[in-house]
């Protein structure tokens, strides 16, 4: 699976500088402690740069200025990121296109993007439009008038309805259901009245949609994911909600409908946000917090209802020790009851 | 997409009474801000009384005796409602029915009533029954001796498993599971000994199943979900469940094995609520609650575990506090010893 | 669907003793209450011992030496597990293989065991492997150089993704999602550079998995479950996870990446676990807990974050009184200040 590749053009798909021997021959990636020869290796954390000198690796990749042991070292500002590229140049194989494969379906009127591939038992609806280089694999289902960009990959079973439209770069994992119609009910006196979810579902480019997640579309215009946001699996977007760009919202989250989530805001796993709710840029929220309000930009929240994330450390911190503090409290109060008789007493 | 009506029409439909001119023709909703004079508007809320002297409208949907400011009006009793009904009116198409596509799978002995669509890759298996114009979406798979109703949507990728009985006028949302195998298991020294799941799931009329939503059959009879009851998506129901009429139960709520639950009962998003309890009717659990033992009939509750929401909203502002408040108490503990010294040297 | 067997073939099926009348025939179960003449029943809880008197049931599981009040009884060790292997005996028929049958897909070079079934609309991609008498239901999708052992049951709709290896006896509930990618990015500075996840999942032998619950592969190696590991709906295993041998994994649960789960730990619905932890054997974690780091083994736990059983009741006992704690703290405050002045002018 591995083409070798030298120091010097790995150097050069990196936008890195080599230090050492640039014929060096490298034809995949290996952790510090394990790798052999062939292998390049690398250092993201400086804790542990004294394994620099131990590795077995061929070469390193390292931020500039770092100790090399000797050893052959690419020099990049971002040492994880130069690995994660690498990884993708060794390992990644993107497979020939397949165009239209026997036991795909096809609706009327299908616009198709060229080198798509269309898995058997993918299900494309009427008026679809598919972009350059799209996958769409087996048992996904794109309903009518859906609009998907290029170099996006579709995967088994997930679910695109009607009308809703995916960007370029996008990757849906299995399962995923985009434009599923949002919970809206008008009681009716006896029971509940189905509100008509007309709107639909924008994701922009470079949107990645974990397994099984669920975002549904508008009531009446759109459920919004800005580009290079990324969800976990199982994640809930209900109706209405923008979220903003290169977000990161953890496995299991739910956002209440409507809701604002601003640019680069991460939301750890099982976090609930309420509806109705702007959450500032770069905001941070702590595993399993609920959030009942608007959250300013720029900071880190914890807790159900949060409260910022240190002050949940300490407050968390007194938790176990409440049977303790009250028999204190008690303590106390019988010590003062017995200072205040004392007092009449005397 | 739309066709114009009349006031006059318009207010038949809603059985509602016009003031103004019944001939003014609407061919569309819009909100009170942005409405020009073809789309009819809402007033839902009275404290937006005011921007009916500046909408735009060709009508305003309101109470009766509400203030008209020289608009035309459909007084009706539910504006709100009345709102929904007529984005049904204008946007909502039932599609012709297709019948059996090509590309849809049918096992023996299906009984289908008429005016039905099943959509390519829909797999229907032996002796399933389908009421007159129920709709099966693309890769919706339904085991053998399954019955549908009447007017049921079935959408694309859900799954109904084996002798499960689904109402009329249901929708179930993509990728939703309906008659899972329940978590029941008997340890056998070893490990585990799957016990078998030979009941079923009924849903009753007019039950609406979010995305991904899974409930599980019952262990020996039904796992049931009374009529009118609306789930959201991600939401799990545990095998011997009973869900009472016209319940909302939010996102990613689970309800655990043997529950009961009343009717109209609203489970707010992740909440999570322990088996073989029974919930009374009219009950709301607030967002990511956890409920441990059975609740009475009307009351709201909050937090894990739950307790009234008045009290768990003025337990939870000292929560943030409780630093400080360890602090007097330590600082009480001192000036008492202090007053206790002086006591006994006096 | 169920045949008649006598005591005595029962009591040889479950390893048991009759005590009666060894050619009395049994053709099902039913609980003690409602048992008629051909029924067995069984009792597992001796607080239910009288039942015995006066149930109809034509005998009774019961341990050894328990009062058969003069009813037929087979004595087992478990009376419960008799039941559930009862169950199986009577009610569960494993339909007679099909073989591929029309309208499943099969890719190029796939080995299939004896007395498969591949059902209509399943999806078989390149390079598969399938053990004998395995089952593939509608819709499921199991993608290139994945390996299926013998006698496991994947349902409808349930994706099993590239190179994934599923053991023997494993049952896949419909819907889930088995290596999909790890949520794992690399910030660019613009945005976020998806880390290539190479690796897979491994399912070892036993193991069953919910509807719609999502197993993410691993970056580069292997997320792996061991063997009876059951996984109930909905639940979470992020990429490079480890969970033990026969582990009880309720639903809603979300384990974070790269966390190691020893053997026979029960977590309990909606419980989230951080990642790079390591969760002891025999641990139990409460429902809707959080775990923020790691835990020695035999031990209970709940609470966000964490803390023993006990300690977490009796802390929680509190919460709903911290207000009124509060109060007493002012009022103590001013006690003492009073005290103190008095003190002062004494």
């Amino acid at each position: 699976m591995q083409n070798s590749k030298t120091l010097k053009e790995l150097a050069e798909h990196l936008g890195g500088k080599v230090r050492g021997d640039e014929t060096c021959r490298i034809n995949g990636l290996a952790p510090l402690e394990s790798a052999s020869s062939d292998k390049i290796t690398f250092l993201a954390n400086p804790k542990y740069a004294a394994k620099v000198a131990e590795t077995g690796a061929g070469a390193v990749l390292m931020a500039p200025g770092g100790e090399s042991y000797g050893r052959n070292v690419i020099e990049v500002t971002n040492p994880y990121l130069a690995f994660a590229k690498l990884l993708t140049l060794f390992y990644v194989r993107k497979p020939a296109p397949q165009g239209v494969m026997d036991g795909a379906s096809l609706g009327s009127t299908v616009t198709l993007g060229s080198d798509i591939t269309l898995h058997p038992g993918a299900i494309v609806g009427n008026g679809v439009s598919i972009g350059d280089r799209t996958v769409i694999h087996p048992g996904a289902v794109i309903y009518d008038g859906v609009t998907i960009g290029s170099d996006t990959v579709i995967h088994a079973n997930a679910v695109v309805r009607e009308r809703c439209r995916i960007g370029s770069r996008c990757v849906i994992q299995p399962g995923a259901v985009i434009g599923s119609d949002g919970f809206g009910y008008a009681p009716d006196g006896a029971g509940y009245y189905a509100i008509p979810q007309i709107g639909i579902v924008v994701l922009e480019d470079d949107v990645e949609i974990g397994a099984n997640s669920c975002i549904d579309r508008a009531a009446l215009e759109v459920t919004l994911i800005r580009r290079g946001t990324k969800l976990d699996n199982l994640v809930q977007i209900a109706h209405n909600c923008q979220i903003g760009e290169n977000c990161m919202i953890v496995s299991q989250v739910g956002i209440s409908g409507s809701t604002k989530v601003g640019n680069h805001v991460t939301l750890a796993g099982q976090v609930g946000v309420a509806g109705h709710l702007t959450i500032g840029d770069n905001v941070m929220i702590g595993a399993q917090s609920g959030v009942p309000n608007s959250v300013p930009a720029n900071g880190g929240f914890s807790g159900t209802p949060i409260m910022p994330h240190k002050d949940w450390l300490k407050a968390m911190a007194i938790v176990p020790r409440l049977p303790e503090l009250r028999k204190t409290i008690s303590a106390l109060e019988k010590r003062i009851a017995e200072l205040e008789v004392q007092r009449t007493e005397a």
